[in-house]
């Protein structure tokens, strides 16, 4: 009666969490301390010299940044390049890419992340994240490290394949939780895009991951805050990333909806037109670079160097845009309605936006100061310093440049810009639609290359415009019919908040993207901590999803094609019915098989013969031979090479000890079949200790462990008896088993290999994952069904004329 | 090449969630107006009369209602009584439990829910509004109603029970969105507690549902609005149910997550406690009622009596409380620092809570009132009125009465109170205490009675109660500790407050009982619209679980228990290690097998000799009879059916015949053997009108069919062909596949039975869901396992023997 022990792996959980929670933390203050003084330096040159050596400083900053993030990637770990989600994608659905979740692959990818998204480039970090967060995940369950030498016995009990692809589920959780700040979020990710394989309990562990990366993180910020003098530990103040300013959360509205199915519409199409070039650059730059290593440092340094001097030459061209505001003990409350104001700013907004001290003025300046101090009134004449430090109480006419305002600033500051409420014309289309256009090909340049980058902060840049740029529409059109649509009291018209269409667009623009929705509402309301314009969301969210799935792939299927990843989608494409075709159609046949007694030579042979790794094992019968057991590549070069160094394949693990052996609670979580494996590696890690050459031979193809075989005859005359190892538990379908339920198998199951047999239980074939992808599966079908039909045709034929005669 | 049609779902996911909308608000409209009718009426019969009408009239129109309510299901539908959860989940696992969908069911269901939460017993309208939607679901899609003798050929397509379970699944989470109005959190609901089966394109199209039904709710309810003048049609105020005033919205506090943990053992343990008592109750009922029909209404209207007259009494035991309240414009706003008030009662929560009408003044009355118009103050003695009719503002002195406001009200508006936020002592500690034991008692013996309810509603106020109590203590505590932890203003501290943690404790309660988390969490966000408050709610949540999980199960699968429903979690529970086991020691072996070409006798005897419903189909070959496909109950006796009736089983769907017909967009859409299920009920129904026994009899066991079948000999020797009618895909396993992976078969594919062969394809057993349930995979288990360790030791034994020699 074995205990189930299953704390272990909550407490694993919950340290994920907590780790994830503090680098995420780590990773933000590397960001904004760097992004900071970039910044900050920047606005005082401009302040205090001319802006060629503003410009001269923030390129010179700005390239550095990215050459070093860029040099990190392709000189120590060229699989940190981009976000890393295409990646950890096809991890979960099955197919292992090599180094993914190297603990250098981990380093490189915090560092050249952090220094890219600081320098200013259209990227953001939680992509990153997410893949700091699968390896974070990996490294800390398995406890040992190939590439560092290091193992601990520790969590020995999750070094296999179903608890590690566990973990890295939930490190994509958490990476998601401490990127948006949002728990269920994260955890709701994972279950929409990234995890094919799910289960209730699993569900419940990583929602425990995710609640302890929280609560690190908010620890975390708290802790700095303390520290800085600007808060208290433990207190989790702004915690929410763009929250509604409080008293700007208002009711939604049926009409509401009209606009946001606009939105949704645009924002489908627009997500197309990223898809597509981003991976039509991604295309482009496998041929371009393909054959470079450090000559793929140039592409993001020039990037750099074009990006900067847009952000810092564009609002030049824009006029400054002048806005009353109030001092009131040091801060700045400014009047939202500009340009023209017509109703629009009411006292309302003037009160609660106190986002003014970032509206950046740039090159334009505080013209004149009313400082009132008691009952004397004094005029200021335009200073030359950006604001003057006054005394008491006043009010400024503040001239700031709107585009200036969004480009020249962080992606988050810009994204708080856009989402603000009660703002309705703070920014005027011109500067939308150029910012816009701006960030939309920096953002589909830049991802991809060869820094570590993510593309979420892109996408919510981009929808909040396109939602911004709609919201001034819906605006305007309510102006215009007049004082019944009031907008800027309280009532049924507050929805027409340009601020508010900002979110709505966000939502829309990263599901036509990512094709997420249930994932995304929730992630909308956890950033915004609103739930009064969900519907509006959720009905954008939705519109957006609709068009862009009329048209292509959602970006991250398109990325894995572009990288040949045999990625299981969670339904088959195909112009055929496969509920109609059977199995055998796509097969492969003939198989090579193994008996279950079998001469060294002839399974080395059997090994080489063919490319595949899953080998039918069968047993001689009076009928034929009869499938029994399903072998893997790995497992037998495993058997091989003990026979090589121990001389012999005695395994201590059969059958009848197993069941005494399931009074350990450790041994008795795994299958009969995981635990002979399990057993069989330990004695080889513990025996082979020198010989790695054996030990990395076992785990890739046929080919290599060839000359370290083939070294003796009289090893290679041996008899092995593979009956122990064999897999008695794999699935077999008969050949007349439907192709659409073959394939829910795989991707429900998991599988690898399906051996499809005949009504007398002999191999006729196997079906691997690559045959069921999209179009080997048509081409297979295709060529079938034209036999098939060839013989269909015969048959009739046959039988009339039978029915003729 | 078949065009996938998909529109048409959709279409009707969006007909299923408007529809759904529309009938919640309808619920809803008939219970407040029956509830303020109630209680409007006895409020003024006390400030007018005496106690002892006013209870009388109570009295009288509770057991009206309640007896009204319980005729419906006792005499209409005995299938309505309850929640209707469990029998929605048993449904979505696979087992169908009879009359659950039927159309009067629906409408008992309705009616009832309806009556029964108006009368004012501890219950609520979400657990009955889930299981409306599922019926719901399944009427509109199927479009044909066997009890009404109605069909439509609208939606002819969606006949099959794949289809139908997808839009049973999309009815039980509009159901939750209706109730709660969260579309995301009625979702996740089916995802993690109902649906057994889950597809990602199913998600999308739930959410599109939910949506729908949120958008029809809050248009209706706006619209009702707009009829009674108190709102403008489209506007969808006040659409959170238990919203966070504005401004009352606070950061959390790391320290907050001690009593948070504090709340989830509680309320871990109140679960069990709750779930023991409501299953002992179910069990106690089962044994004593289950002889009476008309006789079982006694209960329900006995607990009316009780409950009203507490509810009425228990008041008057409680002391009046006075409160401070400012009249402006004619609304009162009070101070919320009741009873001491040391520093609690700030202006912040005086500004902006205005829940004071609502507060019940009961048998207490105002007893001064300050009324300052201009310059001239004047002072009214207490009069008999309860709110003097004054002109201007004023100041009065409001004594309400504790119990009555939590217990003299409906659910939600008790509700409503607890979660007031900044109210700290509203509620002194015996008010929570004795209302808890109330409505504890209340809510377990009334659940399960014959009426239609759910516990939604005494859920929220049962964890609302616990969470104030602690929310009470911490703020002692604080109080305790003096001046640095300040409660009453804004800063690091403000969570202190009761109304937080009720939220937290409701949040935490539901988990216990119900062992819901990520659904939970989304629906307290949604229903709050607060996010700050989540990693509390979140930590309590997981306590709670864990606490409940370590002791027994949740109430619903209790409930299923209760009800002998074979229900198969979403994990084995046993106490073998299943991986160890093969599957074939539960199967049941011999098996009876049907042949590919039989005499309708041998097939007659065949399906009386055995209850079990599936078949397997054998081939006679040279190494014996092998496996060649499944063949169920229901479909053999459709064919025996159309012997009997058409005089033949030609069909005219065969193999070759689907290639062809792969076209027909509509045909494709089904696996081939499932198309010729439909073309054969569809050709017997057109020719079978009028013998609806047959009909019948072919849905249901074996045992029925026979008469109508052992008429003439003629037919009994007639030989059927089988071949066309069975399922080619069904799944085989071999004898030594493992138990865990058959258990995940069984739960991921749906499956209802599974065929076990031998390694030449020869039947072995089979497996059935009932083989797989707790108790009975014990036995089995245990009997297997000790006939193999006798083997086990014999062969070791023999082993040896052999080694010695």
């Amino acid at each position: 009666q074995p205990h189930r022990r299953k704390w272990d792996r909550w407490l694993m959980m919950g340290i994920i969490g907590l780790c994830m929670g503090l680098v995420a933390h780590i990773l933000y203050v590397i960001i904004n301390s760097i992004a900071s003084l970039k910044y900050g330096t920047t606005r005082w040159i401009i302040g205090h010299s001319n802006m060629g050596v503003a410009w001269l400083f923030n390129c010179t900053f700005s390239v550095l940044l990215i050459a070093a993030a860029s040099a990190l990637c392709v000189g120590a770990a060229p699989e940190a390049v981009g976000s890393g989600i295409p990646e950890v994608m096809a991890y979960l659905n099955g197919c292992m890419l090599p180094k993914v979740f190297n603990i250098f692959t981990l380093a490189v990818k915090f560092l050249s992340c952090g220094l890219a998204v600081a320098s200013g480039l259209p990227v953001g970090p939680e992509g990153p994240l997410i893949h700091i967060g699968a390896a974070l995940g990996s490294a800390i369950s398995q406890g040992h490290s190939t590439t560092m030498k290091f193992s601990t016995s520790m969590f020995k009990r999750f070094r296999n394949p179903k608890d590690k692809r566990d973990f890295v589920t939930a490190g994509v959780s958490v990476g998601v939780a401490t990127a948006f700040n949002a728990p269920i979020g994260g955890l709701l990710f994972a279950f929409e895009e990234v995890a094919s394989f799910w289960q209730q309990s699993l569900g419940w562990q990583v929602f425990f991951a995710c609640m302890c990366a929280t609560l690190a993180l908010n620890i975390s910020k708290s802790a700095l805050k303390a520290f800085t003098g600007s808060g208290q530990f433990g207190w989790f103040d702004q915690e929410v990333a763009f929250e509604v300013q409080a008293g700007m959360s208002f009711s939604s509205h049926v009409l509401a909806v009209v606009p946001a199915m606009i939105i949704g519409v645009l924002a489908g199409l627009l997500a197309i037109a990223f898809t597509l070039l981003n991976l039509k650059v991604s295309r482009m730059r496998d041929i371009l670079t393909s054959h470079l290593k450090w000559g793929r440092m140039w592409e993001p340094c020039i990037l750099a160097v074009l990006y900067t001097t847009v952000c810092m030459l564009l609002p030049l061209f824009f006029p400054c845009t002048p806005t009353e505001c109030q001092e009131i003990e040091g801060v700045l409350f400014c009047e939202t309605g500009l340009q023209g104001g017509s109703g629009i700013s009411s006292n309302r907004t003037g009160l609660t936006n106190n986002a003014a001290p970032s509206l950046p003025l740039y090159t334009c300046r505080v013209v004149d100061t009313v400082v009132s101090t008691g009952n004397s009134t004094t005029w200021y004449p335009r200073g030359d310093s950006i604001m003057p430090d006054l005394p008491g109480n006043g009010t400024h006419t503040v001239y700031y440049n709107q585009m200036a305002t969004l480009l020249f600033s962080t992606g988050e500051d810009g994204i708080k810009q856009l989402f603000a409420r009660g703002t309705h014309k703070r920014f005027s289309y011109t500067t939308l639609f150029v910012m816009g256009i701006c960030y939309f090909l920096g953002a589909a340049l830049c991802s991809g290359s060869a820094i570590s980058s993510g593309l979420f902060v892109p996408m919510l840049m981009i929808g909040a415009i396109l939602g911004r740029i709609v919201g001034l529409a819906t605006v305007d059109i309510a102006q215009g019919l007049g004082q019944t649509w009031s907008v800027e009291t309280f009532g049924p018209w507050t929805w027409i908040d340009p601020g508010a269409f900002a979110l709505v667009g966000a939502g829309a623009f990263m599901s036509g993207v990512t094709r997420l929705t249930l994932a995304l509402a929730v992630i909308m309301i956890e950033i915004s901590s609103d739930v009064h314009m969900l519907l509006p969301v959720l009905v954008a969210i939705m519109t957006a999803k609709w068009v862009a799935d009329s048209l292509s792939h959602s970006l991250y299927h398109g990325l894995l094609e572009v990288k040949c990843v045999p990625f299981l989608l969670s339904e088959p494409i195909s112009k055929y019915s496969l509920d109609l075709v059977p199995v055998s159609y796509v097969m492969r046949s003939p198989v090579v098989t193994l008996k279950e007694h079998m001469k060294v030579r002839e399974v080395t042979n059997a090994l080489r013969g063919v490319s595949h790794n899953g080998f039918p094992v069968v047993r001689d019968s009076p009928s034929g031979q009869v499938f029994v057991g399903l072998l893997t590549r790995s497992h037998i070069m495993s058997v091989l090479q003990r026979i090589v160094v121990a001389g012999s394949t005695d395994v201590e693990v059969a059958w009848v000890e197993l069941n005494r052996k399931m009074m350990d609670p450790v041994m008795a979580q795994r299958s009969v079949h995981e635990q002979q494996m399990v057993v069989l590696s330990r004695e080889l890690q513990s025996s082979l200790m020198g010989s790695s050459i054996l030990m990395e031979g076992g785990g890739l193809g046929g080919g290599r462990g060839r000359e370290s075989l083939g070294g003796e005859d009289e090893i290679e005359d041996r008899v092995v008896d593979l009956t122990p190892y064999m897999n008695t538990s794999a699935f077999v379908v008969s050949d007349s088993f439907s192709l659409e339920r073959a394939y829910l198998l795989f991707r429900t199951m998991g599988l690898r290999h399906l051996t499809v047999v005949d009504e007398h239980n002999h191999v006729k074939g196997i079906v691997t994952r690559k045959d069921l992808l999209g179009y080997r599966l048509d081409e297979a079908l295709t060529r079938a069904m034209g036999a098939h039909a060839a013989a269909g045709t015969n048959g009739r034929e046959n039988r009339r004329q039978r029915g003729a005669v």
